[in-house]
């Protein structure tokens, strides 16, 4: 397995040559790539070199091979299943958020503990209890389970999460959850890039 | 000003020290930090000693006093005043998200296109309709605008909200938006998590 370090590099590399594709461009070099992230243009090459990818001399990579070869080791080629757990705003909003669908992202399966929402269909998904996660999730072929509830009850859904097999989990509740080691967790935090926001402002206002 | 790649590992030591606060420590060393990261210490202390901070051979930083560091240098001790553009699933749970007050980002101004929104009230603060967004924004003192409406008007809202004089914007519609070189835009994708977690469960599947 390729080092996380790597993987957050690539992933990256993918959104800016579909950025550059939008915009019309065939071909990107290790340098244009670099540019945008502040990076060497020799850590580029060096990453994109375990793709067994090589750019030729002046022109570079060709972005759809290069955009094709990252979505096939990131298993971006492939569909994932999701069971969401939290059917309140947030899990509402990223339900019906486009971006997920377009990478391979499916929603499955909804959960919630909520009475008046048990039942509610979202898309043709019925929202399920809670209470029947761990059955239901065995049902279904689900891959990935975004966490979606208050950080107060986040825990014991990630448990349940876990009793029913999945190893692979996204939490957007603002909390660190515990997890055995074979378990994935990642962490959505939206106040993140707000964070680099203030830094730019308070800087111009200081200036 | 820091280069942008300091500030976003402040960021990430910021929420690290945070977590090892909660979890009962006092102190850190920039081993633990860098474990946590797959960094080095020595990048770690070097980084640490742009603030002016020096670890104590052997017990490290002292906890609280680094995240205040961290906290005064990225304009985190201050309160700013955000615009949320877009009233629908996604503004809905960006404004009721509890991540975002704690940080001191106060939402000010909610504005939506939609007329069935306009006049309705979240926790006090009314919805008023996008036409008026540049003489609203100047009335207000407003830091920051957060888009969360739909790509196809994504660009148009950017354009009104540049307009009125914000220069820090938060996009999470999943789209590039063109900007001048004085304007700062950050983008929020939502996917980008999943996508770590795709590489993940590729490699343990095909183990």
């Amino acid at each position: 397995m390729l080092n996380k370090f790597i993987v957050e590099r690539l992933i990256l590399y993918n959104r800016i040559c579909k950025d550059f594709s939008k915009a019309g461009k065939k071909w990107v070099t290790s340098r244009d790539i670099a540019e945008v992230l502040s990076k060497t243009s020799a850590q580029v090459r060096r990453d994109l070199s375990k793709l067994g990818k090589k750019g030729k001399p002046g022109v570079g990579y060709k972005i759809d091979e290069l955009v094709m070869e990252i979505n096939k080791l990131l298993g971006l080629d492939r569909h994932w299943n999701i069971v969401l757990v939290g059917a309140g705003n947030l899990g509402r909003a990223l339900f019906f958020y486009p971006g997920f669908k377009r990478e391979g992202f499916n929603f499955k399966m909804i959960v919630d503990s909520n009475p008046d929402k048990i039942g509610e269909k979202w898309k043709g998904i019925e929202i399920t209890p809670v209470a029947n996660l761990v059955q239901d999730i065995n049902k279904k072929d689900i891959d990935i389970a975004i966490i979606a509830v208050p950080s107060a009850s986040a825990q014991e859904v990630c448990d349940k999460v876990v009793r029913a097999g999945i190893r692979e989990i996204l939490n957007f509740a603002p909390c660190n959850l515990n997890v055995s080691d074979d378990v994935e967790i990642r962490y959505a935090d939206l106040a993140l890039e707000l964070q680099n926001l203030s830094y730019t402002l308070k800087s111009r206002k200081n200036r």
